[in-house]
């Protein structure tokens, strides 16, 4: 990646350089550090509406209105202003894997019949306190979980959470495969899913819907790979024979480097279209990153710039703990300075303060000089940042603003 | 790995079973689990003071009385009645690596003076809590940190952490590598160390010790090229001049899995002595995984026991997110059940409840029927487990116990 290609690709609108300053959300970034301090997590409003609103036009324009469901999975950030504007927007519902998040997302106003529940290695306990939650829809995951939530719930409607075996995802990331060659604790496979059937008959409980979460990431490449997979699954939904919906689980990718083109959802709600829709099913999807993972910036202070051997750090004062998809993932967050002249850049490693090897923000970045520069935005840490933090090193403290 | 060496190798007289049952610091473990509820984490008193006394053994046989210390690294776990008990055996100063970690290991009894200090990228505002504990010992880790804390402490004994630019460690864990190939964070390297005496020298600051971290978790096969690393660091304690103490971090590891041979610590020990002590020179070791690791146990509910595909799963109540070390670092907790009879067992995955494809305890474990069991504990869990625990999916409950 060169350096126009490092400063091209995310400038959109609401996050972009004017007058050789980041704004970000209408406001100048430089004001916003000024005033939060760092670190600091920025959300906008108004880019999570522009998610949400885009995945709504593009469904729309194929088929589908009326016949789909948008669940936010708030493990991705919950963040709990950001809960409530989501609420009030009305467009989307939630999707839940916790009674934790659960009780949360209640907490921040939405009501259990906008929530669909899925997880895996549910407690007797947990399931206690989910069956509280009057409108909740579950998936089951197991056979184990359809005979506790049978006990609890009888003759109700359920979903039943299977494993097609087969996985899709970004390539060279197998941190993040749910279903593929190697057997995962995530729902139930085909060998044992007419036993699931039969369970759930046995406590009267209909199984309308089918859940099957694929992988994480996609984006217009692997699409076909998707379609595949869909078409996979057709097995299942026959086998239950009341089925109304499909839950395709989340995994709708963003570009997280220059080279990424962002997902092609017109051919994506085609495929919902073809699969489903025309089939008179109804689709849940479960997009996370989707809707918040580039309407976040974190902000950070500089701490030093300093040459060591061939390469030159910046170092930053927050580390991997609080953003944990660059060192566990290897997914970026690309750095970007708050002044950007179009002056030429160097390549610099920006690294965090924790005491480990790992601790690296992203290695290369095209920066400028930043000798008269106190601040770095990283951006694409709206999802799985926050929600993931720790205090570990106890260098857990940040701050969260949401901006409307 | 067999069954009966699956069983054998972690058994010690604090942690083993008795008429079948499972006992850890003189309690059964059930009696633990059923009063404590799980997920609880529980650490043995006498099991850390036994690590630091069998350290303190075996540097005093190799004849390095009144010429070392022990600073216990303090982000492997902050619990703070494991702290003051550390601080009440007078066994241990503390290894700090962040303005909070100070202040919480001063909160449980530490004075500064107990405190090391060692890190990267800190701040201004950092550097300026931590020249409030009068007596804390700063080690610099860049030319930068030299001048900050030169203008804040001028005329002070400083250490200087330098990265030998050779790495140590568990072969195949590229995650812990502090010092190596390639260029980190860490330290002043070789072709900067003049300019960082100078410097120093520019602020009246005595360079009375070199620190230098070389790896993580090394055993005895590793101290060959432990002893090669030291060597080559003598270049940088000759151009210091006045040094009267190498600090060589922690690193001291403990076995995972039944192939692992415990740390032959005469020997490592007699290294230390001849590199050191030989020469006059006080040694500082910061030993974190060795004095808590094995002193912890995770005990977890079991939530199902179900076969899929080839696959036998045991779902537990709390995921990687209360103990990151197997999903993030591929360092095993092994489970094992409260009640073996020596029963032939067979292979399950054990599994956590986070909606994560990496959330997997331990794959292949060797345990019997569960069926009349409820729980699992899992071994090795003292450090770097509560210390980076997070609240992903609002799964971060749990709870600690000192026993004494």
């Amino acid at each position: 990646m060169n350096q126009q290609s490092y400063y091209r690709w995310w400038q959109r609108a609401g996050l972009c350089y004017q007058r050789d300053q980041l704004y970000f959300a209408g406001r100048r970034v430089q004001d916003l550090a000024d005033q939060f301090g760092t670190p600091s997590f920025v959300y906008s409003a108004s880019r999570v509406q522009e998610n949400l609103v885009r995945l709504h036009t593009a469904l729309s324009a194929a088929n589908l209105a009326g016949q789909y469901s948008l669940q936010y999975a708030m493990k991705a950030n919950r963040f709990a202003p950001l809960l409530t504007f989501l609420k009030q927007t009305g467009l989307c519902g939630i999707d839940a894997c916790s009674p934790g998040e659960v009780e949360h997302a209640v907490s921040c106003g939405f009501t259990p019949n906008d929530i669909s529940f899925t997880a895996s290695s549910l407690s007797t306990q947990d399931l206690k306190v989910l069956a509280r939650y009057e409108g909740i829809f579950m998936d089951c995951d197991s056979l184990h979980a359809i005979h506790c939530w049978g006990k609890l719930k009888p003759r109700t409607k359920i979903g039943l959470r299977v494993n097609p075996a087969m996985g899709i995802g970004r390539a060279a990331n197998d941190r993040l495969h749910y279903a593929g060659d190697v057997t995962t604790k995530f729902g139930i496979y085909q060998e044992q899913f007419l036993d699931a059937l039969a369970i759930a008959q046995s406590y009267g409980l209909q199984v309308s819907k089918i859940h099957f979460h694929t992988g994480c990431g996609y984006l217009t490449p692997q699409l076909e790979q998707l379609e595949r997979i869909i078409a996979h699954c057709f097995w299942f939904v026959e086998k239950a024979g009341q089925v109304e919906c499909v839950n395709i689980g989340g995994g709708l990718g963003v570009p997280h480097v220059a080279s990424d083109e962002p997902l092609a959802l017109d051919q994506w709600a085609t495929i919902l279209h073809r699969q489903f829709a025309a089939r008179g099913l109804h689709v849940e999807i479960e997009p996370g990153d989707y809707i918040v993972k580039d309407a976040g910036l974190l902000l950070l202070g500089k701490t030093f710039v300093e040459k060591k051997q061939n390469t030159v750090f910046v170092g930053v004062d927050a580390g991997f703990n609080i953003g944990p998809e660059p060192a566990y993932y290897n997914l970026p967050f690309q750095p970007v300075p708050f002044r950007y002249e179009a002056a030429p850049c160097s390549m610099m490693d920006v690294v965090g303060n924790i005491n480990e090897a790992l601790d690296v923000w992203y290695a290369q970045a095209w920066l400028p000089d930043l000798t008269e520069q106190h601040h770095l935005a990283l951006i694409n840490a709206g999802a799985y940042s926050s929600a993931m933090a720790s205090n570990h090193c106890m260098r857990g403290q940040f701050k969260e603003f949401l901006l409307f």
